[in-house]
């Protein structure tokens, strides 16, 4: 049997090192276009900062190691450029020559390229790059080396878009980020987002959002907005987002669907029998609400190459879909998610309701416990979890990871209460954050607490809400006040409770959220109609920092 | 309405707050043997070796604090000394007088005690300690700085035994660790244990295992040991284990079950009607099997403290048990687990299988990646997840925390591949220890793969298994040999196949199993009988470092 593989890398690699352990005897040969197989994508920026010192680090495998450990055939830069699944064969195009492949079994795992707009002058450009592969990498670097840039704009502010604002900053660079969306980190909601824009603002990198480049001038040295505003650019890193490869799956008639995306059965098997795709390039299941999505992640493409090689190797597995689990790195900041996100609950018509935790990465009694804010999207009456996604310096990994698994296993709100965790002063906390959330949504749903979010707090207090503020007076000078609030610490409230209007609505807040829950069901239990600001002074002030008064 | 609740640590004080927040009206009083209620127990031995510096930070919460925020009734120093069921009387003992106290509903949450075993001499002894509560950590923290001991010994290598033992070193003392077990960390398993023991080893501790005290002499100044041997000790640490604290509860008449403990329905009623107890000294179900056990961990008691409340309030509450997970720091490997170990699964009388697969902490190209050993315990027939253990620097909270909420949720090691998990270089990698152990896992209940553990290997070498090392000779020099190894690497397996003599059965090893795993395939494809060294030489030279040839 011969078993041809187009693509070497995450998910082409998976499949071709499980189906030589599972059957010795098959002729297994990988195309792969680029000049290298097996490499470690993810690891790309941290190659550019200088983090990874050594180019040789990001090589995984060579052909030589493959061929020796696995007996594979590997061919880099040979290009797939056409399929023909009557007659079971494939054309290779390499700096030689073309030939033809037949083949038994065929997988396609072309992965991704980026999307590259057709701006005014992108052709004209020299200082344009985008960050894909090694050969990617490599051009940057000497780019870097060779003309000393000062300044770059990054134009795309997603995970890659971001690694690199952090990367150039590290070689150096003066960096500006362009996005087209309202907020940078469109994967996660606008509040979380602004964390992580406030940590790249501490850090120089200055922030557009809702603006696109428009054109590209003197060759590429400036970059034009939306808004007319022209920026200067040294080096120009875009990043706006992922296509899938299909180029050589049309050529076979294979079928696309959303978003461009290769269709397969739940046995990886496209249009065309015998012939498999997985990665960056097919159309998944989201499994949370069931809908076709792309995932343009190395952890579904490793799985999902595995899976191919078992099916194909008379194993029984399926395609049960992704949830999307990511996290990004943004100078002292990470940022994680899990599942959906607002933006998709509204588009697909979820109910749902959000709550923000705020806790440590361990107990705060032991030294160097970082912020944990985590927030959580769940069903309201069913309490299914359709989402979390947290920020902070340290614990982030954990909590989406623990997340994504109550996802994945069905668990709703009411059970992460009871999930036990590792509790030592140096890891955790004997109520973990995830615990908190749990309770928190429980108490949403239960009604012991009612909660509003930040963005309805300006129209609440124009409503006539009274906006209580439970901190106390050194946090108020320390940190900046909330507007219109009326200060009263919570130790002193249940004497000083009469200072309190009875006949209007309050909203309660304190610095992260815990102290402004005690104020409400104090406040309820004495007959005020009271709801909790959601996130508290911590989080308001950092999406409406203009709001506070200092 | 009146609630009493006796105890004001972990599950007493979350009742109390609990309780306040849902009931503004009741009266709740809190009486507390000791002269500190919620307090940081398992801060302690940080506080002792210097890494928390302030000893105010151990003292989360002051009864004036509590007065002030809660409106609780806090009586430090106040110990209930009876109870009377029928009258619903407690009678509470303080340094000026005795009185009582009715109450409508009373929670018990008394803890948990250190045991003292009666051996000869203990009560002559002047330097020996117990760590339970703050009066005892200011006892150990006098007696050094008056003192000035050089030489402790700490009896008892579990959890707090081991935190102390690197918290004396810390303190410059020199210290021998006595454990009547055959291994320290008995809540693990012999070959993961191993690994803490070796770490003490390097760090300078003396271990004495299989032994346990039998005599003290001269004042404590010396240790007799079961075999004669004595040891001398400056200062002594007894943690041999803890007792529920059931003294009060047996004046009612209370029924006590499992190992002495408080008998509770699920919804944590004892057996007097309006008698409650949560925490440690209560009798829970172990989920996993179902069977009585006792949990002395600060999340559950957490965790049932708020339950009670709940259910006092009226909120549809019940206990539906706990699984134990728990994690120890020692100097620089961490150790965890969760679920069931071997022993515990033997004597229940369950079937199960074992793998071990070593990873990284975060992508080994990344700087920092630390070695993850991880350990599942599963049903060889279900795939239901029984228990897991690990090792390692960095990264063993989180995977245990995973496997904990798999556990929790009823996931099989059939679903653990399907986990989606963080990946950035810095965090995870694309296929994570956990993930890796559920493929590792199913190619056993597949029949892929087939293992033996590292105590079989011996036997197995003896009845004519022929073993084959298939690292490469710099690893061999670098770290030794395994005995009596034939040594082909991996990467020449192919071509010298036939140097393996085909009539005998053959066990694989490497260095951590990865690659023996691969050599298992590829031989059994070429008719051989192979099993791998499940753990491989780096476990076995852990736990067998005698018959490693240097």
């Amino acid at each position: 049997m011969r078993i041809l593989i187009i693509g070497g890398v995450a998910g082409g690699m998976s499949a071709a090192t499980r189906l030589r352990r599972l059957n010795e005897d098959a002729e297994i040969i990988i195309l792969e276009k680029g000049p290298y197989v097996s490499f470690a994508n993810c690891g790309l920026p941290y190659y550019v900062a200088g983090e990874i010192e050594e180019r040789s680090k990001l090589l995984v495998q060579t052909p030589e190691s493959l061929q020796a450990r696995f007996n594979l055939d590997v061919r880099p830069e040979s290009e797939a450029i056409a399929i023909n699944a009557q007659t079971k064969e494939v054309t290779v195009k390499n700096n030689k020559e073309e030939y033809t492949l037949v083949y038994d079994k065929l997988i396609l795992s072309p992965g991704a390229k980026p999307l590259i707009p057709p701006i005014e002058g992108i052709k004209e450009a020299e200082n344009i790059f985008t960050l894909r592969s090694v050969p990617d990498v490599d051009a940057i670097s000497t780019y870097i080396d060779n003309h000393k840039p000062e300044k770059a704009v990054v134009i795309g502010a997603g995970f890659i878009g971001l690694e690199m604002a952090e990367s150039l900053v590290q070689r150096g660079l003066n960096v500006t980020i362009v996005e087209k969306a309202p907020h940078v980190l469109p994967p996660l909601d606008e509040e979380m987002a602004a964390y992580i824009a406030k940590e790249l603002h501490d850090k120089g990198v200055e922030i557009y959002t809702e603006l696109a480049a428009s054109a590209f001038e003197e060759s590429g040295k400036v970059v034009v907005l939306e808004n007319g505003e022209k920026l200067e650019s040294d080096l120009t890193l875009l990043s706006v987002g992922v296509k899938p490869n299909t180029d050589v799956a049309l050529t076979a008639d294979i079928e696309t669907g959303f978003r461009g995306g290769i269709v397969v059965d739940d046995h990886y098997e496209t249009s065309q029998k015998d012939i498999y795709a997985v990665g960056d390039a097919i159309v998944v299941k989201q499994q949370i609400n069931n809908q076709d999505t792309m995932i343009a992640l190395a952890s579904p493409a490793n799985r999902q190459g595995r899976q191919v090689a078992d099916i194909i190797s008379g194993l029984d597995r399926f395609n049960k879909g992704s949830i999307g689990t990511a996290i990004v790195r943004v100078f002292d900041q990470v940022a994680a998610s899990t599942g959906l996100n607002e933006m998709q609950l509204k588009s697909s018509g979820e109910q749902y309701d959000v709550i923000h935790v705020q806790g440590k990465s361990h107990a705060g009694y032991y030294p160097n416990a970082g912020t944990v804010l985590l927030k959580l999207l769940f069903n309201p009456a069913s309490g299914k979890i359709y989402g979390a996604q947290a920020v902070g310096t340290d614990g982030i990994d954990k909590r989406i990871d623990i997340l994504a698994t109550a996802i994945k296993a069905g668990l709703t709100i009411q059970d992460l209460p009871e999930l036990e965790f590792t509790y030592a002063p140096p890891f955790g906390s004997a109520k973990d954050p995830v615990n908190m959330a749990g309770y928190a949504a429980l108490n949403i749903i239960e009604g012991v607490s009612e909660s509003i979010q930040w963005h309805e707090l300006e129209e609440k207090q124009s409503d006539g809400h009274i906006l209580l503020d439970v901190r106390n007076e050194s946090e108020l000078i320390a940190n900046g006040q909330l507007p219109n609030a009326l200060n009263i610490p919570l130790d002193s409230l249940r004497e000083r409770i009469s200072e309190i209007p009875k006949d209007q609505p309050v909203i309660v807040s304190c610095h992260s959220g815990l102290r402004s829950y005690i104020a409400e069901r104090l406040l309820k239990q004495n007959g005020y109609k009271v709801k909790n600001l959601d996130g508290a002074f911590a989080l308001y002030s950092t999406i409406r920092p203009e709001r506070i008064i200092k």
